[in-house]
């Protein structure tokens, strides 16, 4: 069972959902607005809708669906039937809107888009976070990411029981292959980072060999990443590190070899086509109208 | 082959570019900035890199691409060595860069990311216009695009050999099936967008029935979209309309389906999965570093 | 009588009138807001107020003025008492406030700039609607607005019965002197515009000639601009079109003129002046104070 | 003669026309930018093209116009013939550009939008300057501005010789009829106002009879704003102030009526028409296409 | 007694506010928002807390800390129990929140910011004001602020009693050295000012030496900046005067000195360092939590 | 002697820098610009510059200096003489700038706010640093920042030789005191915390007793904040951590008691009044003028 945590929906602050939404609203109403309703609705009509799944999957962005309807309509009825987080199958009814009718439709695109894009990046996550939930490894996103989603993508994530990379440039250390070349050096790396790094950022360094691996771990690397290796290799990594480090396994990682590599014994197991390709979830509004 | 189109380029203007850039680059750096390459990169380092396509595609975004690594490199050299448009094998080299190390390191994401997602909806587009260019059919893409992107997936759309639908709810009228019932019917909704708009202003008329479609003719709508119409249907809606107006298909348009849906003769076949649900092309960004 | 539309408002979205307000007021408030009445007025004084009309004319941009004095007292009042596309008498009564007094005073210049403004574009708007109201030709607006409030003016033009020609360079097409001459012809220009525009894009070319018209109708042009073409030419125009295409003219057109032109069995009229030209029409707010 | 000073351009700072023509070339190429050009110009086509006005007028907005062809070809060359204050007679060519010829024309209503509004307001600025020139009286502009343009507008009104009132609410003290009737009278409003106002805010009283006048001399009002008087009275209160303080005639001021209010010996003369009910200057582009 | 004005808070206009905190709450959420509270915090908590000071100091700040709090929860009780201007002793208590707990933690450092940050402004102004309360003359600030919190800054003076000089470059005109050295000289550059700025701007020149304030004098300056003059040499330059032209001293001014100055004879005093050096004032929030 | 590390300034993005200079010269313009400048200053008068410090410190923030010369005058020259973290003597010149005398004036206070703010910054951390540089303590900022300013204010910190705090409430988590109490204690609260975070986030608790202290080492907690302690208890506290923890001494930290806190053996001192209580340090700008 998939309990959606409170907690999911509290870490979209209001400024970012309402920052969305806006820029999201004026992209769709342009210049002129919704002028298919406006010249063919009374302004006064009145309708009921429901937004349901056309297709099984796990729902995110419920908030910001929410926000594109009142921002149309400040009076509209808003009622979520599900929770972000949470399994539903093809058919249930996510949401029950009762407003202003051109309000309603104007808004109706931007709503589905939100909730099209967040639900598909959380029921992609869930596949692979079932895949290897008898494990202790988590699936994790990576900053492969639609451009200038991020936070909202990183969200679906967690709604899909996955877990966050960092989130951007700079709230870790990820020291690449180009980084090590540049500064002379897995240790010379580390130290560097070391050195410049506040007591709360942490330090991974990404490896393609154990020996590579054995140089981080001495550097004192809180994180490795490692970086398309075999599951074999996987393990021997494991054995290796005895727990000195968190390991994250990159490359490769499809629906078939997820679990084999979660079986290792890694960490943790990031992927970026839980963000950059995962397929929209299929929703839809159905409305009832009541002519003023 | 495919013929990049220089019209292609251009309409994509300066300042839609920037902003997009600009945004994704602040959501990247954060607060921060590339705090890894500050660390342990000499600040003059220099290298030289290439962007490689890892699979085959249809290239979109070389200018976003461009203009993020522009931005952290003002005197940086950028050299397209594919236009917008063209397919590429996997391993093709896309663009050759050269400037300062950190400079492009913390560009390379952004870069990618642009061009990863705006190219694998050109990709995907290029598989469905391919499949049904023997036909005078043209795939168009929907307002089913990820918030926030919508001009930049509209011209990936056009990279890869597609046609645009409207751009938002103001450049053009469609009726839906909601607009007719508030209305009062088909010819009433028609008859007050005709009132209401422009004359540089096409109207639409979304019909489920040969009836409808009959009804939306008389009306004198321009465009017709038959929605969710097996081919069957559709050749007879494409008979009973004899030209009198453009004839659009949609609903149920897959890989599979949609040469069929084309040899019916219809003129357009539109799709929201090329923009919502299309995977990520997969390119990356190889180095060859010259420390300072 | 006009009957004003409610599709006039609606066709104002939230976000585009929360904009406009918002940047407005900020340039009136600049740093430290209204000094005068900081210092002058009790804190807690309320004030009712009317606008009211000083001349004839047609109201537009109620709902602006609204958002203005909403925006510094949340609480206050305000009642219209006329609709956007009304015409009023000098000295109607067009809006009620009441709230404190400081944010009415604070408010007032901005809300009357904007009624001003836009209600002096629907009311030249309105003397040319009517100058040719005996005839089926509609008097059409241009890109020749005022930079950065397009689509408020555009919404005025309907306000004073205008119709709206495109609202910028993306959402029609329309071929000049210029793109003929670069594309080597009309016929070229149109078949160049033909392949790249979607299906719900229009074509419209712009002629001096009777020729080319001949070249625009034959090539499929679905709309033409008969450009500077005294009356006599535009009948002929007319006559060789015999409703094969939408045909506009501009160029000299004027109060004196408007009718002439309108009587050549032309479709649509358009004027630049209606919405650079228009001057101001003069509002005014009327206040009892209520001291403290 | 008008010497156009250098002072004036300076005082449009960078990021103001920055600002204005981002957003101008934003509001006009929407989503897709210029479909016309891209679809019928070849991408490498060069143009020249000449800025000529088409009836006599006074020039502001050179750099507005010249920043809008910048933005769309970095290096297209932009040649002012003319400088902002400076009268021309039709047929005057105030610019010439060179550059490629799809952002030429991109980038054309965007340039003449600017310049023909703010050389209207400049035009209509130096006719009421002409007009009594022959006293020490200037006329001043008020903040009967076009919202958002302000600053601009303002500009203007220097270029066509006329001077400036407060820019906003915030930069004067303007104590009107009703801060007068909140605070008590004209002795305690000025009162108030000079124990909150800063050594370098000026605090002008609005009166409307000589009694009133006395009373804000007496108080110390620095500028009078006399409002509605006719000549006869107006000379009577320059005669009972003496020097004593600054009067600006204020109402009913046409240029039929201007010469008569100026010489009564007043200070300055405020008009709001000529901001708000200026027509736009009537310039346009002639272009020299050169195909690729 | 500090009797803190109702016109203080009124000039802190409501856009102003709303954007100050937004952009502040952005900066603290960043991308993820507050991961603490969200991750330990149930989601209905409630909570009750005060904010107290803890030391005496003057209160500037409050309808700041009430907008960061209600951002987060629209229906949050906020009730200030001190008014802005107001002295507090340590250990008051100048405000009482209740709400959503998570909802009060995450706003909590952005309120304290602003209130700490102000009330440090005012409090350290207030020790000017009353170090000079004996004589007429009154602490003033300048233009060297924090850049992006100039309004703001400006408003924290005056709540400490202080009076503002000019907001930025644009509201007053401060001939400087190096103005007077390329106008060739003061008087010249009295007269390009004078013939440049509108009736409502003030003109204000420096002068080191007791010839050049003769000079200023003799051409007409409204205000004169004595730069630097120690106490004798200030008094002679009051003398001097007579009261034709409003006296500023500026430079060396401390809490020491600033009484010496004011006894001068001087109208106006003004301080950098009262904004950009002061220490912000200790506040904390104290929480009683309800878990839910 | 301090070495200026080159990855200080990396790490300010250009976007960053960009941003916060446009928005301080928008804010000093206001709606009419450099005003004194304007009227006084011949157009094309040159002018060479110093900027020189009036006291000895600590330099931060040159590059936006640099930015707000040359937004004024693209082809300026600036010519950095120190580097950011270099300390410098009173006298010491730190940048040159020879260009247009009007630009160069109007971006004069913009250029020395930013400078005299980030520097004062840098100064009072570097006395910080300098107090512990014994022992292996650094100095650490916290969120007790000046709004809109937190990630100039913290690479100021860096400059002065201090560390980083997190930078806002999503980069790390800190667990307080609030929410221990609404989570059930300090286990249950890291915990949550732990299932909540990725992989790259570190978690803080912040504990007031030994005790706690035990109980945080006991659920894994990384990193400790140890609040208000005095030296003896922050040694006891050290001695039973064993190097099982990182360290955070909080509270009470002065210029005098530093040392000793640091000598505890503790790992990271952090000190909000580095950042919200700096004073600015004293910069001057000198300029030799050449009349056009």
């Amino acid at each position: 069972m998939t309990e959606p945590s409170a907690a999911l929906a509290a870490a979209l602050p209001p400024p970012l959902i309402h920052e969305a939404v806006e820029r999201a609203l004026e992209e769709d109403f342009g210049r002129a607005g919704d002028i298919t309703s406006a010249a063919t609705i009374p302004a006064d009509a009145q309708a009921e809708a429901v937004i349901a799944a056309r297709q099984p999957g796990v729902i995110a962005g419920l908030a910001l669906a929410e926000a594109a309807f009142r921002r149309m309509d400040a009076s509209c009825a808003f009622q979520a039937l599900a929770t972000d987080g949470e399994r539903v199958d093809a058919g249930a009814v996510v949401a029950r809107i009762s407003g202003n009718a051109r309000a309603v439709l104007s808004a109706e695109r931007v709503a589905l888009n939100f909730l099209g894009h967040l639900s598909g990046i959380a029921t992609l996550t869930r596949r692979y976070a079932d895949a290897i939930a008898h494990t202790p490894a988590r699936i994790t996103c990576t900053r492969k990411t639609t451009p200038g989603l991020r936070a909202l993508e990183k969200y679906a994530v967690r709604c899909g029981g996955g877990r966050n990379h960092r989130y951007g440039l700079d709230d870790a250390i990820l020291i690449k292959d180009n980084h090590i070349a540049l500064a002379g050096g897995v240790a010379a790396a580390i130290g560097r980072a070391r050195t410049a790094a506040g007591h709360l950022v942490k330090i991974e360094v990404e490896v393609d060999t154990l020996d590579q691996l054995g140089e981080a771990l001495s550097a004192g690397a809180e994180v490795v990443l490692l970086d398309n290796m075999p599951p074999a290799l996987l393990s021997e990594a494991v054995a290796l590190t005895g727990g000195a480090a968190v390991l994250e396994a990159s490359g490769g990682v499809t629906l078939e070899s997820v679990a084999a590599i979660a079986e290792t014994g890694v960490d943790t197991i990031s992927s970026g086509a839980i963000t950059h390709s995962a397929p929209a979830l299929d929703l839809g509004l159905d409305m009832t109208v009541h002519p003023a």
